[in-house]
């Protein structure tokens, strides 16, 4: 088996991080000026690791083995929400970069193909999934095109623009030669607190759960909130509460444990203590690794619409803000190699468990079969300056992934 | 009895529109460029009404009688809304010139002593009800004074420029001289839907409601919305929602017929869908006639504000935004007044009705013996371009509010 040089391995996240660090976080958003750096930077790693390394034509980072297939792909993504974490999607790369130079290392791996990649854009700073989504290509190649042509980031910069100041609008596209992999790998931290909350040092990812992003408009009447008595009012505002209460009780008696909803936003217009409010929008989503559960609560949902549409005083719309994500499983295969390391190395400490969060892999999982590893998110909080990992569950979740590697691609039979 | 001039009302009325028309609206902040102009011309016009009149230094407009009192004092107020409607605070003040001329022209209503205001900035541009504060004086003065040294409005200007640049800096401010006054009237849209709704043309005002306006802060954690399970978040919103329920109840029992409160705004922190909000904010406003009943409601409410953060997991605060306004009583001697030539020329037309909106005659009432009078407003609309009240509605007003003066004044015995 191969084995991980932890200071090694430590030293590189550590480096990443000091692009774009901003107290104990990052802010390293995609092809601003501080990740083209990274980008460079990473990818001289991964030449000094023995891999044929490119940034491609959207920004992606892929590091390309020289022995042949059949290969895996270990893969995440470096750049970081506008306040984001130093480990996030960095801890994957990372950790693929390591395990590239530790099979490297010993005779016995020096012979498996390990590519490493890392994707533009997972965070959507212009167009979210981007890279992972342009390696893919199929259904995705519109969308790419598209945001190549058209997406802006907040500053209202052009995704073309950046590109170019990066030196890369002319390069070439990293596209998946489907032949050449057995699967793909991403290890990630939880963002989460169950790992912590029971005692877990990893997580094997059985699903990545499906998603709907909704919004419910309210139309009433605006009014005087003086002089309009509270019979005859026809209060945006006040339907909105009354829906949310029903919308619960809907909802949990679909649920199971796992199944979250969230109102992240509610918007009152015009938003004044004098006004009945006219107009009432509340935002909405729901996520589950259930594709026919997600449908239910769909279907709830828009019965609920129905009926207090149809009720009155108080107009109701449902409006679908973003493209439905289904659930993803994830490899079955794949799971048992990297939930046997997790028992050899951490035997009872891990536990197999849904992902709560989006990642690339989703996306890759449509042509590739993929799995992730979890390592425990502190406090279980992530997207913010203070995430942060135990240097032992660091350390610990590369030795495992390395350990799965290294038994994927010799179960794959990868040529001597 | 003394007899209104319909056309010459409805002249005045029309050309005070004309001085920030905006559509079938009005533009008229207090003391822009277009209300000092409509204060000049509305000066003018009191002149030509054979009353002494000036603009105070706060930009009162103050026409008074040469008769010797007891005096009344009709008044109203020239500013508007941001986006106001024609009528509104103007309705009054017109009233009281016509009026003032009315009695000018009838040999037995000559000798009676009618003053005329248009009290600045009701709407609060600068400082709601200033021009009524600055004239009552007593409690008020320290506020105004602050509002003379610091007030801006909303595009920054300070209250003392916009006085400086229409030459009002230096001028007396004009006050009550409580012995010449047996009382003041202020004739107003009502600015609800209840007079059309019940088919009456005219309202006797009982009570100016009172006020309290309050927030109420939920702090919970913020979490990410797809790993964070139901069971372990703090979700400030969520206990906003249930709060209000819970709200909605406790104030419903204390509650009469009038009784209002209303949920104007609610935000959700940091308002994304992905993120289950770690703070949340409602903005509550309640009015009732009643003294004792509004003190019940916020008891209701500060109790269950300790049930909400006693019993968690979100905690809860209450934070006063307004200081409390309670309720003003018209004085019964106007009211029979006003009731009497409201029966006579409108018979089972007229109702009594609290006042849900805030006037200058609650400042007023603390000093003066006060009454109002309601003419119905369209589908119960002001504050908006398209406030409007029938022809028929101010012509009809208008007389009753002249012989309800004639009526006060003869009855305080104005001498001869």
């Amino acid at each position: 088996m191969p084995t991980i040089n932890p200071e090694r391995l430590l030293g590189d996240l550590h480096k990443l991080r000091s692009f774009g660090a901003t107290g104990p976080g990052v802010v390293r958003l995609s092809l601003s000026p501080v990740d083209v750096d990274a980008r460079r930077w990473l990818a001289g790693r991964m030449s000094e690791a023995g891999l044929d390394a490119r940034i491609d034509g959207v920004g992606n980072v892929v590091g390309r083995s020289r022995n042949a297939g059949p290969a895996l792909l270990i893969g995440s993504h470096t750049d970081t929400q506008p306040t984001g974490g130093w480990l996030d999607g960095a801890l994957g790369v990372i950790y693929g970069l390591e395990i590239a130079r530790a099979l490297a290392e010993h005779d016995d791996t020096r012979h498996l193909a390990l590519d490493v990649a890392s994707w533009i854009d997972e965070e959507g700073t212009f167009c979210g999934f981007l890279g992972s989504r342009s390696f893919v290509g199929g259904e995705h190649d519109a969308a790419v095109d598209d945001a190549l042509r058209c997406a802006r980031n907040r500053d209202g910069q052009l995704l073309h623009d950046a590109l170019q100041a990066a030196g890369l609008a002319g390069e070439p596209r990293a596209r998946l030669e489907r032949a050449r992999y057995v699967g793909y790998l991403e290890p990630h931290i939880e963002q989460g607190g169950r790992l912590e909350a029971g005692g877990h040092a990893l997580g094997v990812v059985t699903t990545i759960v499906g998603m709907r992003e909704l919004r419910v408009r309210f139309t009433g009447q605006r009014n005087h909130a003086g002089t309009t008595p509270m019979a005859i009012r026809r209060d945006a505002g006040a339907a909105l509460v009354a829906f949310i209460a029903r919308m619960d009780d809907a909802f949990r008696a679909l649920a199971d444990a796992d199944t979250v909803w969230t109102v992240g936003r509610i918007d009152l217009e015009p938003g004044s203590l004098s006004v009945v409010p006219g107009q009432a929008d509340l935002y909405l989503q729901f996520r589950d690794s259930n594709a026919a559960r997600l449908r239910a609560m769909e279907t709830a949902l828009a019965e609920l619409v129905r009926e207090f549409d149809a009720r009155g005083p108080v107009g109701v719309a449902l409006d679908t803000l973003e493209e439905a994500m289904e659930p993803v499983t994830m490899d079955a295969a794949l799971q048992e190699h990297v939930a046997r390391a997790a028992q050899a190395l951490a035997p009872g400490r891990w536990v197999r468990m849904p992902s709560g969060a989006a990642h690339d892999a989703q996306v890759i999982a449509a042509q590739l079969p993929a799995c992730m590893l979890f390592v425990p998110s502190i406090g279980g909080v992530s997207h913010d300056f203070i995430e942060d990992t135990a240097e032992e569950h660091i350390v610990l979740g590369c030795q495992v992934a390395a350990d799965a590697a290294a038994s994927i691609l010799r179960h794959a039979g990868g040529s001597r």
